[in-house]
Formats: C-alpha cells, structure tokens, sequence
C-alpha cells in the first residue's frame, strides 16, 4: 500500500459489502485519506456506516443514488463544497444492483433498471466528477497516471466476461452480465477520452464476496494493493483483485 | 451459398441498408427462402420494399418496432399464424439505432434509448421467437447446429469490441458502443442457453458499409456466404463478414 497517497476519494454503495470494506481499509491505512467520502441511498438506515463516521471525522456521508441524475449532481455539488479549492483523487463507482433471472424469465424492465444503475450510473458519475478529477491530476507532480493522482475505478465483475462464461451454470443473470460487459466498454471508453487530463480509468473484478456481509473480508485491502502499484501501462485494463488482467 | 437452404427466414430493421438486402440476396439465391419475413417500424412509408414484395409473394411485411414488447409479440403471432404448423429457421435480429455523442454529451436518455433497440430488443426477439425457432430445430434432420436448421443472428460491430477500440478517434459513441459490448454478452447467453434447443446463435461485424443506402453492396451476400458456412463450432462467435473471428 506503500504507492497509495491518497487525499480523498468517494465510494459509492459504501453502505455495505465491498463499499464498506474499501471505507474501513482506508481508514487503517498507515496514511488515511483526508476526506473519504461514502455515498450511500439511505444514510439514515446504515448504521454500521454512521458508527464508522462518528469515530472518524475524515469520513462524509453523501446521499447518492447513482439511478438519478440530479442525485449525482447534488452529490458533485456537496463533495465540491467540501474540497473547497482542492481536486478528487480517486472515485470508486461500487454501487450496483443484480436481478436473478434465467433468460427465459429476463424482462425488459430488469434490463433497462440494472443498466441505469451499473452502466449509465458510472457514466455519469465519471462526468459529474470529471471537473473534480480533473483539479486533482493538475495539482498532482508528474505526467505519469496513477491512482493517488486521479483515477476512476469501475467495480464490474468476472461475471461481465463475454470470452469466460464463468459460472454460467450457477447463474444466468442476463440483465447483470449485460450491464457488465457494457461497464467493461464503457470504462475503456473513459480511460480513453480522460487520459488527457491525467485520470487512469479501469475496470475490476474484485473477488467473490457475499456483498450482504458488513466485513467481506480481505477483498478490499488486495484491491488497494492493486490500486496502489498500477500506472498508464494498466489504463483502459479489466483486472481482477490480485492484478490479473481478466479477458473481455 | 450451397450449403444454405432456408425455408423462412425473418430480418428486422428490413426497410433499409443491409436489412434490405438481406431479403434482396435472399430473393437471388438459387433456392431462395419460401418465407421471407421482412420486419419494418413503418410498412406504409417503405417504397422500395413494399415494390419489392409485390413482386415477390414470398416476401411478408411484418409491422415490427423492436423496443416495443407489444409489437415484438404481436409480429410472433402474425409470422407464426403464416408459418401454419412449421417454424421459423433464421432469425437475424439486425434492426439497430446510433446516437453521434461524445463522452461528455452522453446522456442518460440516449443510453436507455439505444439499449433498449441494440440490445433489449434482440432479447425480447429471441424469447418470443423461441418457439418458432425449436420447432424449424426439431423439424430439421441431423444434429449438429447450422443456420439451415434453427439460428439467431444478432448484428452487433466492431465497435462493441472492448479489445480494439477501432474508429475512436472517428466516434466515440459510447451509448452505441456500450449497445453493443452488451448485444455481444447478450449472443454468448443466448448461445449457451439455446444450444440445446438445436439453435445456433452468433453475433456479427457486419462491414462499414453507408446504412442510409438502399443497395449496400456486396455485404449481405458475403454474410450469407459466412452462414452457409458456420456450425457449433462458431456457436456464440463474433464474426466479421469474412468469417474471421473479431476480438471481444
């Protein structure tokens, strides 16, 4: 973890699962980061997120529902307010939704919800945030990318591999490996149109957790190992939690 | 062509571009199809293929919006009723839209727009078709796959390869994009899932071709051509129209 310096960063869906985990392992890092913001939809019911932040000032809770436009923009509105004149380092889109279907069972009205959530959701997000980042990579020494600079990481999963049908048998949820598959294209095409302003976007597999846990274990601290030794060799990159790149 | 001998077949997006000929190479080929579905958005507004089909009484024009459930549903019912007790051999879903935007332009009605056409709807195609296409299988002789028998055609492009993001600089056209990483997803289910049902299932890199023309070339023949070729070997594939694998 030596590699991340980190002085603030957003997790959205931070309520729970790996959201939560990333908010704990931040703050057990040797050099937490100044701000952690963790965006969650009801921060009124999440009580392990609310203990967590009133031991820990550096943690601010954003209401942020990532299916709604104006939510995000609100939530740009308040993080902006609170860096003052200070840019976002890193933007961790995790929030994200499946809908256990076969395919004969698979309905539109679950295709069009879970890709609004996990695929136009980071969209956006990546655009609301873009003026943030963006401040985070010009205040950062160095023209290398990284993620103590300004990064982007979407949360995706193996199960968005279209090459590796991976537990297939187990499950198909068709809406959930759609929206992935379109999240995986979707962060090549940021890494693309923001390398210019010195963000590293990518896309990660980050484990099998059982994401209704509160403490999923060791998931987090091996992604930020990951986040804390990739560069502009890994921009646009599908990798898994040990920093193996993960086929399309 | 040799190996090809279909006895109906049903494009969608017929109107135009390759989906026009589609039917206008089907109608050349030395055993042309008995049943020629031409599926269109708006049947009344379509000269060359309504001039077309009163030449050509095997061509049925089916009234057909894709991203309408009822539509989809209403067009099962009417290609069955013609069909009389026999199924439907090939499906190729190619009806498709495009929104020219930039990353920064993207919006979130655009993304839902475009999904809900290039990738919902090939879904909703293949749920409802289903039936027809298992009865064309079990009505066909041998067990291998083949578009002869029983196959679902999902016209997706090169530019819903993550792999090699062709043409960036040209368009980023990420809804489109995004589409189509998701139809490609989309395809590998439905080929899974179908197989045992004796249907072949593959997506394909049409060619650059200037869809607002009605005679688009050479294109839909050397598809045709890929077609008559293709077994389970190729089940779940993304092929250009050369035959040659794209990557994902």
């Amino acid at each position: 973890m030596a590699g991340l310096h980190v002085r603030s960063v957003l997790v959205t869906g931070a309520n729970r699962g790996i959201g939560l985990g990333f908010v704990q392992h931040f703050l057990r890092m040797p050099n937490p980061p100044q701000w952690i913001f963790a965006g969650c939809r009801d921060p009124k019911g999440q009580r392990e997120l609310q203990n967590l932040a009133s031991k820990h000032p550096n943690i601010i809770i954003i209401p942020l529902e990532v299916s709604d436009p104006a939510s995000i923009k609100a939530a740009a509105a308040k993080v902006g307010e609170r860096l003052g004149g200070s840019g976002l380092n890193l933007l961790i889109n995790n929030a994200g939704i499946a809908k256990p279907c076969s395919l004969d069972n698979e309905t539109p009205e679950n295709m069009i919800q879970v890709y609004t959530t996990n695929t136009v959701g980071p969209m956006l997000m990546g655009q609301a945030f873009l003026p943030l980042l963006k401040k985070a990579a010009q205040g950062s020494p160095g023209s290398g990318l990284s993620c103590s600079k300004a990064a982007i990481i979407n949360m995706s999963s193996y199960a968005g591999s279209i090459e590796d049908m991976y537990v297939w048998e187990f499950g198909q949820v068709v809406s959930y490996r759609c929206s992935k598959a379109a999240l995986n294209m979707l962060s090549k095409c940021q890494s693309l149109a923001y390398k210019e302003h010195g963000i590293l976007c990518i896309t990660f597999h980050p484990g099998w957790v059982q994401t209704d846990m509160g403490a999923p274990g060791q998931i987090p601290w091996r992604m930020l190992k990951v986040l804390s030794s990739i560069s502009e060799k890994e921009a646009g990159a599908f990798l898994d939690w040990e920093g193996k790149v993960v086929p399309w």
